[in-house]
């Protein structure tokens, strides 16, 4: 690495949820007015704004200059766009404008209002956020569907059960119930998830995260702000980012997300971890479960577990506090809610706060290594970006 | 500075216009694959996509992701947007990645289809990109008549008059008539102009910019990169990015674009430029005459007259070639035609040739100083972004 080391001194996600109470403006003021109190720093001092939102259901057609404006920020901005990755594209951003010397503080904020969608609808819109013209004229196919077909190739290849894809949706809600943030906070059992409604089948609706209102905002820094100003930091150790095709059809397979496995494999070589046991150096992660058969997937995709093993996993509660890793510990997707463009900064918000034990309470991980991983994609492996945080300044 | 130095390798734009014959990702492709040639690279060099498109009007959602597959691209991608200087805020953070050291060659690729949009309209998309919330729904206004207030505010205080505004219609118009990739190659006259159809008094239809088709690519790389591939390059010396008010209620005068004004004394003094003798120490220059009063306050906010003055060098002819700077030789917005988050590149693109001595004819600029500046304003100084380049790698 020949730029300058970056860190996260300040962060904060929103209530999630139907949030008819705020514009998308008061959601990105809710989200920043934490933020910069954890990092004792002044409007002023941001020196650049990455403003991630999708909001293709949204009038608001400058996000980046609307929430500047209502932040009090005068500096550069502009808004980046990655699907459902597209709060961690910003943090990716956020950091290498930093450590190319072009700023020293730097907003990452991810928003989206997704509640108030004008037609066509918020299912179809996410629907053409895979290769409209391939796939969604001609298959009719939505998102649901999409991950229905992973879901289908996976049990049929390794033997995964409906109950096995339910028991992620039982961890995400029961995390969830303990984050008063969360757009669920309701216990529920694999019964109950067996005996909900199928949305496509395999899939039911506790297997699907929802459309959710909210923001998230990351501050970033350079070493060199962070060790003149003072606070606590987590650092960014390595980012990974790929992009997959944009036809399922494409696909070498439907048992994983090549995306993923390159931009794990690029975020652990450039964090100088051993992707084959990296699961043992990492404290806690947050893995992209907008469907439960995504976060199995996930867990092979990151080195968790062996290919087919993954199931594994969830089966015997290895993700909850106490197995091999922690995974989602404020919900996930699943049940914090999945506002597209702020769920990226939203996972990173929460490892920080974890890596630093200001999490507290029983969600709380254990901070042992003082590392943790964000997992983010857009579309169905359309896009992948992976973030390494660690408490220490180390790494390449 | 701390990062690395970037210099451009290879650009590209296409022929602009009414491009009813391409896809979107058929007009990315043809500005990637000249772009590529002149870089001498192939696809697997390219480390990370920045692709900048509006696209609003567009049913393309992910266009970073079908315009990476159509190039063969598979590092990471995102789409940015900061309205009409999207293309400039996408050659930022190309430059800001491989700066820091994240990537060593890196795409800025604009694209942008607007013949094609379905409802609402292209123009009441445009002129949601003020701020809707305070501005579209209250005043109905749409960008023409955002522009006829600075025009208004800058004839009253200044004393421009109306054939004032078409001398930089004729002129742009003179040089688009030489680009065979411009929009518009008629040649027009003052009087032309003058009894041409009212859009928003005092701006007729000949000092508007066209709705248009077109892409645009640049590709960056790091000076080791550079070096050990060989090749002749254009250097960033300096971007300056600011962002102004949503609310036009809020500016303090109409009369100039105070984020414009930012974004150049940011953009000086990163390329060590001193801003009241910079028009001397560039060779040419690019500005975003989206109407024509906006060259003019262009001419003003860049430091190439003083407050008041910019007119007199429409008047004078200043800014053709053989004058104190010669500003939009491709033609300008105004001629060229102006495909919103392409024009960025289409800009850089523009001056990279130029430096290089690569434009030829009557339309290549005398290269004394080896520098050149792009000034890309996005909605009405919501954003504006200023790049200079130059030949060599001198700077900060």
């Amino acid at each position: 690495m020949h730029g300058r080391r970056v860190g996260i001194i300040g962060a904060s996600s929103t209530r999630f949820g139907e949030r008819y109470d705020a514009s998308l403006i008061e959601l990105a003021w809710e989200a920043f007015r934490e933020a910069v109190r954890e990092a004792n720093v002044e409007p002023r001092d941001i020196g650049f704004t990455v403003v991630s939102n999708f909001g293709s259901w949204s009038s608001e057609l400058l996000p980046a200059v609307s929430v500047s404006e209502a932040l009090g920020l005068s500096a550069g901005s502009l808004r980046v766009e990655a699907a459902c990755s597209s709060g961690s594209a910003a943090v990716k951003i956020a950091h290498d404008v930093i450590s190319s010397g072009q700023a020293e503080v730097v907003l990452a904020l991810g928003v989206e209002k997704m509640k108030e969608s004008p037609n066509p609808s918020v299912m179809e819109l996410i629907g053409r956020a895979g290769n409209y013209f391939w796939e969604f004229e001609n298959f009719g196919l939505t998102f649901p569907g999409y991950y229905a077909l992973y879901a289908t190739a996976y049990m049929n290849r390794y033997g995964a059960r409906e109950e096995d894809l339910c028991e992620v949706a039982v961890k995400n809600h029961h995390y969830g119930s303990m984050n008063e943030r969360a757009q669920f906070r309701n216990r529920i059992t694999v019964e109950k998830c067996m005996s909900s409604q199928y949305v496509a089948w395999p899939l039911k609706l506790y297997d699907c995260s929802p459309i959710t209102d909210g923001a998230a905002a990351v501050i970033l820094a350079s070493e060199d702000f962070i060790r003149a100003h003072g606070g606590e930091a987590t650092w960014i150790r390595g980012i990974g980012a790929a992009t997959g095709t944009s036809n399922l059809s494409r696909r070498a397979d439907f048992l994983g997300l090549e995306a993923s496995r390159r931009a794990a494999s690029e975020a652990y070589a450039r964090a100088g971890m051993d992707p084959g046991r990296a699961v043992h150096s990492l404290d806690v992660a947050e893995v992209h479960d907008c469907f439960t058969i995504a976060e199995v997937m996930a867990y092979e995709d990151l080195g968790f577990a062996e290919r087919g093993r993954g199931v594994e996993l969830a089966r015997e509660h290895q993700t909850y506090k106490g197995g091999l890793i922690p995974v989602n510990l404020d919900g996930g997707l699943k049940a914090k809610g999945h506002p597209i463009a702020a769920t990226g900064e939203s996972m990173i918000a929460e490892l920080h706060h974890q890596l630093l034990g200001r999490v507290g309470g029983e969600r709380q991980a254990d901070i042992r290594n003082g590392a943790a991983l964000a997992h983010n994609v857009g579309g169905t492996g359309h896009y992948a970006y992976v973030t390494i945080l660690s408490l220490g300044r180390e790494g390449e």
